[in-house]
């Protein structure tokens, strides 16, 4: 066991603050890595302030992030993807059961024994995990990725939750060349859906409500954009669509884009919105188009899709702060503002 | 041309009542069918009263239905598939563009120019087509489908909208031996579902509000029952249905169902509630559930259907009622007074 500096929140009303943590030392399969990067996700501050009570509690101190990227310190005796100096990146989860039907799957996020990246026990300290707002974390090497050397490091920090959340549905209902995929919300996920639906070779349709996004939606790599409140132009693609990632949560009308589905096309719903949403089961049933969720990647897809960003050079547009400012990063993040991920150089904790 | 019996409604609030139709003399590809037996499918009531008067407003006198069943008394110098004598049934869709993608992917019951068997505009007569509550119809034989010689024809008439709307889905989402399915609603889709499911080899289970159901569900062919209201019982389903057929029309919690998929399993909803039904789209997440839309199925698929129900010897279970007493089964159609179809004789129309 050793101390590792972190930013942690006190309470559901504290502000994240320099604190001190333990964590173990690397012994079997544990890879510990110093963090260099650690994207900002919106659950980092839904958990930092216990905003999902009913379902997941958060136990304080709460160190948040599973947007991690970084260097391998040191390895245990039996790990064998790893060496001290590679690059390595480690996402939501930590450890499963690896015995499920889900696991042997290769889809570990499905898995009745998971553990998160943080506020989950830590089966190995006891308490509950701590995230990437740390200066290192050590896990098991199968939960440990391998990070292209090309990619910009800050950038590729938010792959690890937006990249693989967005990645994997376009994936598993078949995104491919020449498909027209629609993307709803450019946020920190929907950015990355257009990159990713571009890169596969989509005809990419970005929707959004707000006209000074359409610039940036076409740099990003959009074929079009649509403003979805203007009826005329969201009724010129009815029908037309076969997949529509929906990264949207705040409250708003899916059925006016089931309706843009064609025949067999299917809209996934990654943004999760609080409330449930109305579905006017007759844009379903009239050309038997699907509904449905996903939640991150397997650990296998979520390395495809690193190497998948290696091969297309892609990374997240993010906006790089010291850990020092992420309490003043959580407001702006409530407000949107930020195009579109913040990053925290993990350099900047070093000085707390 | 020449004169038909009919039963047709003369306006939203008329019983329906004997009258003379006009059908065209079969040519070309037409097969001229004398009627034998059809089912009273409560698309037909909406249709006769108007009830759909927004989406398709009904034309008067309408003549519904369209679970029809017959032998052929004439065909067209082109027809190839029939000869008269044959049996030959008729379901929801008398003609399609046959050239549009859907078509080519024999889902024509997606054809943007399909013709339903009532209520939509006729092609060769002008004013709209006329269904099956008839003493024949004309068809072109593309749309006209075998009768397996096995099945009893009165039970056979409603598999050609309550067989196929459940066997569809069935076979999209792959229901096949070994598989858990799922069956809401024990009505007239409901108890085809349940044919359909153990014939395919499912574990079945039907969930009713019903105690008064068990008894006839299990004899249908359910594995099990559940009594939807009691928590309990749906629990101990959570997490374990690879797809369940939802046949309820009326507003239900369609969330406490899509708990009860296993990871990847598909709700499939074919009873068409009026009103928007709200989804919680944490269920769909947490396992990448999918919840979509049938309808119909196309006509290489509803003879596929046919061919398996004489296979396995499946049919309706009817109630046989003569065509005066279509009105008093309307009535008892809103009460759910049927077990589980009507199927009128057609004779009786002989003595009007």
């Amino acid at each position: 066991m050793y101390n590792a500096k972190a930013y942690s929140a006190a309470s559901a009303t504290s502000p994240l603050a320099s604190s001190t943590i333990a964590r173990r030392d690397p012994s079997g399969h544990d890879v510990q890595i110093e963090i260099l990067f650690c994207g900002i996700c919106h659950s980092d501050l839904h958990q930092a302030r216990n905003e999902w009570s009913s379902m997941m509690p958060t136990a304080y101190p709460c160190v948040p992030g599973h947007e991690i990227v970084g260097r391998v310190t040191r390895v245990g005796t039996e790990v064998t993807k790893f060496k001290p100096g590679d690059l390595a990146a480690v996402g939501c989860m930590v450890d499963s059961d690896r015995t499920c039907p889900e696991c042997q799957a290769g889809l570990e996020q499905f898995c009745s024994n998971l553990t998160l990246t943080y506020n989950f026990p830590d089966k190995h300290l006891g308490g509950v995990t701590y995230g990437g707002y740390s200066d290192s974390v050590v896990v098991d090497e199968h939960f440990v990725l391998r990070v292209p050397a090309n990619l910009d490091l800050a950038g590729a920090a938010p792959l690890l939750c937006a990249g693989i959340t967005t990645y994997s549905p376009m994936r598993h209902w078949g995104v491919t060349a020449g498909k027209k995929v629609g993307i709803v919300g450019l946020g920190g996920l929907g950015h990355m859906g257009v990159k990713f639906a571009k890169a596969l070779g989509a005809h990419t349709v970005v929707f959004t409500t707000s006209p000074s996004k359409v610039d940036d939606a076409l740099r990003l790599g959009a074929s079009e954009v649509v403003l979805s409140r203007d009826a005329a132009q969201m009724q010129k693609h009815a029908g037309s669509f076969d997949f529509i990632l929906d990264a949207v949560s705040a409250d708003h009308d899916i059925n006016s884009y089931i309706q843009l589905l064609r025949r067999d096309g299917n809209l996934t719903l990654v943004g999760a919105p609080e409330k449930p949403l109305p579905v006017s089961f007759f844009g379903l049933i009239f050309a038997r188009r699907s509904l449905s969720g996903s939640l991150i990647g397997g650990i296998a897809e979520t390395q495809e899709m690193l190497d998948f960003c290696g091969a297309h050079n892609i990374t997240s547009d993010v906006e790089v702060i010291p850990i020092q400012k992420v309490n003043e990063a959580y407001e702006r993040l409530l407000k949107a503002d930020v195009k579109y991920r913040f990053s925290i150089d993990m350099a900047s904790l070093k000085s707390e």
